[in-house]
């Protein structure tokens, strides 16, 4: 059996162009015992797709030049050859960008979508809603009263965010691009407030919608959103990373902004920073750590350095020894 | 009754010096109902109080010119006026640095090392040490087989750190300044390795005994160390972020530099960072997120929006339009 499909013909240097790509009949064959033939109903676009164009190093495999455009589509299954799937089922599997594909069945996903569009299994129930979902139930935690800030916020993801949001009782604040987008926003999606990231007074804006600050910023473009973002940030806000942003991977402000580097390891390699001040743990772990750490002390178990300086007359040059590294250990005076 | 006291004689400019201080002799008068008299055993000295001193604005009150200098101390109490504690008793109290004070009851703790010396009231089992404490089990979470990095190993926050690392079977690695402290960190407290960061070889020595990368860096320093730990911070590594740190208040690298005042608001104001790809979420959470929202979705109550291209051969088309953010909604191509 025959498929049209489209590979890449070769590697785009900065944006993509229609050179880059490249329609072929390919041969797919029949489906052997496990496998099942696939038509393809509908391809998923997405901007990760960029980067499996380019051989730089990531943490995916790119397409080779000749190779079908890697891709998620919703398929019918035309022919099975395995007891898990029938004819007719609708499935998710990673066909690429093509209109037939045989694929073995154990990478194949059957689609629930509970009554919704097939189609909704790339979008708000597929990847990019699970992506919302996951970086809100997982780190962002909205809370009713708060705030919580989107961009991107008329896409798929943003506008799952934001009415996550909304739906535990938080204020949604979206950020799009351009009048068209930003009335869908407000009015279709219902976000509380919208702003134009292309607006000369953005920054002004959005911290003119957010008078309570922001509590939760799912972090999806970086760049000059997270600059306006930052100084309206609560105590304890929470900043879900999520996505390769091409902001991130250039220079930032220049050679000298390290920001970039330290927001695109947070984002390749999922890290976690977390500020904070002991006091907040005060309420629920004072106790154990006493309990715990105490006894250990006492026993030696536990090892400390104390640098005892004697008398208050001396507080001062013991103190100011100790900002130039001076002191070895914890630095006390005895008083009395 | 009367107490020696060092005030606050006027504010730095830059480092403190002697001038900067001054001692006096105040009356702080008998205790009242519900007040205890303390005579003061230990003064703990913490870099802090550097902050107090200046009058730049803070999560913190600035120490007025020609009061108390701030901080916090171990004393025995010496006349109560209050049931909760008797003559002799053991206390913490925030009476700045002093030899005698008269305070309220509800604002002193007892002290209780389990048999470890009082002082360690400030230290090891005081607000530095559940400053390791609590960034550690909170935050920090290390697990065994894993790295532990930490800067001033030797001090009262980052060797409990180490140890706490060590306890549940991570690798400690140290890092300190100068000869006669990384012979304690190694030899004495026991981390698995040690680097002095003043070595011209810093970053390649820290990389040389990390072998398996870091999975907690414990931040309290910044500057050139963080430079150094980054690169070789692992997938999913965590890094709690406390005090406040000499080189974040500057300009880093210059002007142009965003990461000083991104990490001083991620300390200032506790921020969560956290970035994410979806599909470390989908054993956890796919299966509620389908459950949850297929539902929502099919009965209109979650909004979605599709851009929908009709032919696989205007995928190119369409995928290099969203590149351009030309897309509205999620950008779907209907193949068949």
């Amino acid at each position: 059996m025959k498929s049209s499909a489209i590979v890449l013909a070769s590697r785009p240097a900065g944006a993509p162009s229609p050179e880059n790509f490249r329609t072929e009949e390919i041969e797919i064959g029949t489906p052997r015992d496990g496998e099942v033939s696939l038509r393809v109903l509908y391809l998923s676009l997405d901007p990760y797709m960029r980067g499996r164009m380019s051989d730089a190093k990531s943490y995916a495999k790119p397409v080779e030049v000749g190779g079908v455009m890697t891709g998620e589509t919703v398929c019918e299954v035309t022919q099975s050859r395995s007891p898990e799937f029938k004819e007719g089922d609708i499935v998710r599997a990673m066909t690429g960008w093509r209109t037939r594909a045989v694929m073995d069945a154990s990478s194949v996903k059957r689609v629930n979508t509970h009554g919704a569009p097939a189609s909704t299994a790339l979008g708000v129930l597929g990847m990019p809603g699970f992506t919302a979902y996951g970086g809100m139930k997982v780190i962002g935690q909205p809370k009713s009263g708060e705030t919580v800030v989107v961009a991107a916020a008329s896409g798929p993801v943003g506008s799952l965010v934001g009415q996550l949001g909304m739906r535990v009782g938080a204020r949604a604040v979206g950020i799009a691009g351009g009048r068209d987008k930003c009335d869908y926003v407000k009015n279709e999606l219902g976000f509380d407030a919208v702003v134009d990231h292309r607006s000369p007074d953005f920054a002004f804006e959005l911290a003119a919608v957010c008078p309570n600050g922001v509590d939760v910023y799912f972090e999806n473009v970086g760049g000059h959103v997270w600059d306006a973002v930052l100084p309206l940030l609560n105590l304890y806000a929470r900043v879900p990373v999520c996505g390769l942003i091409a902001q991130y991977n250039g220079p930032g402000k220049g050679e000298n902004d390290r920001l970039p580097a330290a927001m695109s390891a947070v984002l390749r390699r999922s890290l976690l920073l977390r500020g904070f001040i002991n006091t907040e743990f005060v309420p629920t772990h004072y106790e154990a750590f006493q309990q715990e750490l105490g006894p250990l002390v006492a026993s030696g178990e536990i090892k400390y350095r104390e640098d005892m300086v004697d008398g208050l007359e001396n507080a001062p040059e013991a103190f100011m020894g100790m900002l130039k590294g001076s002191n070895f250990g914890k630095l006390l005076v005895r008083v009395s």
